[in-house]
């Protein structure tokens, strides 16, 4: 298929596998990728996995190896429950489902919550996984705009009060407050505590979905979540596929005690229990107290990426084009000025040895076709600056 | 919640997992159980499981750990291809989903193909996992009967037609054909082709669930699959559960390239790929061709505990109840003389050193109270026998 119909909004294509199936398509040498969305390799630390996982199949297989509870193993709850009060709110192991990637948390809600007609609210631009899910239960979605501040709260209160008025039943909020996917932008706190409130007025859940919020490039980002505002009408989604490693599948999400029961029935019918043999890992890495270095090697591995990153596009792009600060996560969003289709220009950018991934399907108001969003986890340094460079150019008749 | 309430076919709570906790449970070294349904620990090849992951880690990590295809690893589909052709059916790499276990497969397939309302066929018993998916989409479920043969064509035939008469949607029939869970059946080949062409005839989906296929224990049993007999409307759904080990949730699904692209979407919004380790290391160790011989250590381990546990039953129970012969797979399942409710003695039986699993909720139509489900797994082959005396004599009132 050629590479502008994989990216056309209305193509069933534009699908987190497509983006990373595209990725992969890409993987020669020649082309520099900032498409994409997933963790570097190099991060991943293999040589304490290995070591973990071989002890523990020989130590614990009739729990790594055997069916396990549908919950989660207890021990990692408990592990989970510690990086909860490290983020800044309390949950008990027993407010804790473990989830075989925070994807099926997605999933579970869409299908427990959500029916035909229902409205979520997403961010503009917003994760294609989640409303994946929402569209497969028939959900209707509706986008708020963001700013430099993340989730305006005026356009919230304004969306889902005219949809209230329709008659329409909004359910839930979706929003990614920390470094968000595919924007890179964070939600100040101010707003968060606004956002929560505006939720409970008018009655719709919010699901806060945490993958990047350990990847902080800077100390002035404060990423507290929603959920420390309030914990029964905030269901949190955690992830350790970006602070350790996406193939082990473990994702977790924080709900009060009834809706987890509701969840757990759903996450039931959908695999029994997530891998044990992921979880019995993650949980004695947790146990042996490696996170933290871990997490602070991650940061280490992308914060000089990021950096470079944006000074590129100061250089090359200023004057011509916005884009997110990106001070943590994998992202940044650029805004072309102009009314230039990056979405057009892929298959141009891939024959002069750059990709990128046009923002426009991000976007569910339809808007967004002069953005594209740029990972900085899989290039090197230099090739990352180049990179930015072939950008410039590409993009240089339409935008000085 | 006492175990009576428990086993109540209303309780929400009897569920797979309400059955795992009820075998965990009563892991008090008193109790002979014969609830539960899991492999035992001891068929799972933990030290070639154990280096093979360990390698696997240090050699493969971009891709062990790292996101993969929704569909699955291609190295691991190609894999269960010749598992497929060893089974006696063709399946090309392309026809085939890598699943996060079968269960997961019955998921994807209820999500894809039912309408609240629509009617699923099942056996007379048959797995509440499967029931728990069909019944979340809100789908309606018919019983049709065994018989020592396995699924009765002729009661599939009046079944089905009675409710297209009624204007009934009846979208799939679901079967274990191979040594059901929980009756322990096989059915005879000579039932598998007339069963498939009644489904052509009527217009449904057969989805044929095998987990247990392989757990063969005498050389006159025939279970090449009804797949072998129409490879367009039987999905078959297979498993490493069984033969290697649950923990790394590790399930297939074999579907015509339309269908299963419809899956494949699901999939994807259901958890984007399966545990990548997961897929790797069942990959590996069916590379190196370890698994025949795996299968037969599995094979060698159940034989003996099945056949101690047929004769114990003929000893004690001999005129008193009948019994599923079970020439494969987990379980036997124990029909009483009379009018005897099984969940209503298994407090007693629990008290006496003894448990098994009602069986009356496996039946959708409300039958079954006299019997129960019964796995020897679990137990040396002493406690086996000495388990099937007690439990001879806590219905002795009842039955002689």
């Amino acid at each position: 298929m050629p590479v502008n119909q994989l990216f056309s909004r209305d193509s069933d294509n534009f699908r987190p596998s497509a983006i990373r199936a595209f990725a992969r398509l890409i993987n020669d040498p020649n082309i520099i990728s900032f498409a994409g969305g997933v963790p570097s390799p190099e991060t991943f630390p293999a040589e304490m996995l290995a070591e973990i996982a071989a002890e523990i199949i020989r130590e614990r297989k009739a729990v790594a190896l055997q069916y396990g509870p549908t919950r989660g193993l207890p021990g990692l709850r408990e592990q989970i429950a510690r990086i909860c009060a490290g983020r800044g709110f309390t949950a008990s192991p027993d407010d804790i489902i473990v989830t075989t990637g925070s994807q099926q948390a997605l999933d579970l809600i869409a299908h427990t919550f959500l029916d035909p007609g229902d409205v979520v609210l997403v961010e503009l631009p917003t994760y294609i996984g989640a409303t994946a899910s929402f569209l497969a239960r028939s959900a209707d979605l509706a986008g708020v705009a963001q700013d430099e501040d993340g989730l305006n709260p005026r356009s919230l209160r304004e969306v889902a009060t005219q949809l209230i008025r329709e008659g329409r039943r909004v359910k839930m909020l979706y929003t990614i407050p920390n470094f968000q996917n595919p924007s890179g932008r964070l939600m100040t706190q101010a707003r968060r505590p606004e956002i929560v409130a505006l939720a409970l007025e008018l009655g719709f859940l919010i699901i806060e979905d945490d993958p990047y919020g350990e990847l902080v490039y800077t100390n002035q980002a404060d990423t507290t979540p929603l959920r420390a505002h309030d914990a029964e009408n905030v269901l949190y989604l955690g992830s350790f596929s970006k602070i350790l490693a996406p193939g082990l599948r473990c994702g977790f999400l924080v709900a009060g005690q009834a809706i987890g029961r509701k969840l757990e029935i759903a996450k039931e019918a959908a695999d029994l229990c997530s891998g044990m043999l992921d979880q019995s890992i993650v949980e004695e890495f947790c146990r042996r107290g490696a996170l933290p270095a871990q997490i602070e090697r991650v940061r280490s591995f992308y914060r000089g990426k990021r950096n470079l990153t944006i000074q590129a596009l100061e250089r090359h792009f200023g004057g011509r084009a916005s884009w997110t600060s990106a001070l943590g996560g994998l992202f940044t969003m650029v805004t072309l000025n102009g009314a230039i289709d990056t979405a057009s220009r892929i298959a141009v950018a891939i024959e002069r040895g750059v990709a990128y991934v046009p923002g426009g399907p991000f976007f569910v108001d339809g808007s967004g076709a002069n953005t594209m969003r740029l990972t900085f986890a899989k290039e090197t340094d230099d090739r990352l600056r180049e990179g930015i460079a072939r950008l410039a150019d590409l993009f240089n008749e339409e935008t000085s």
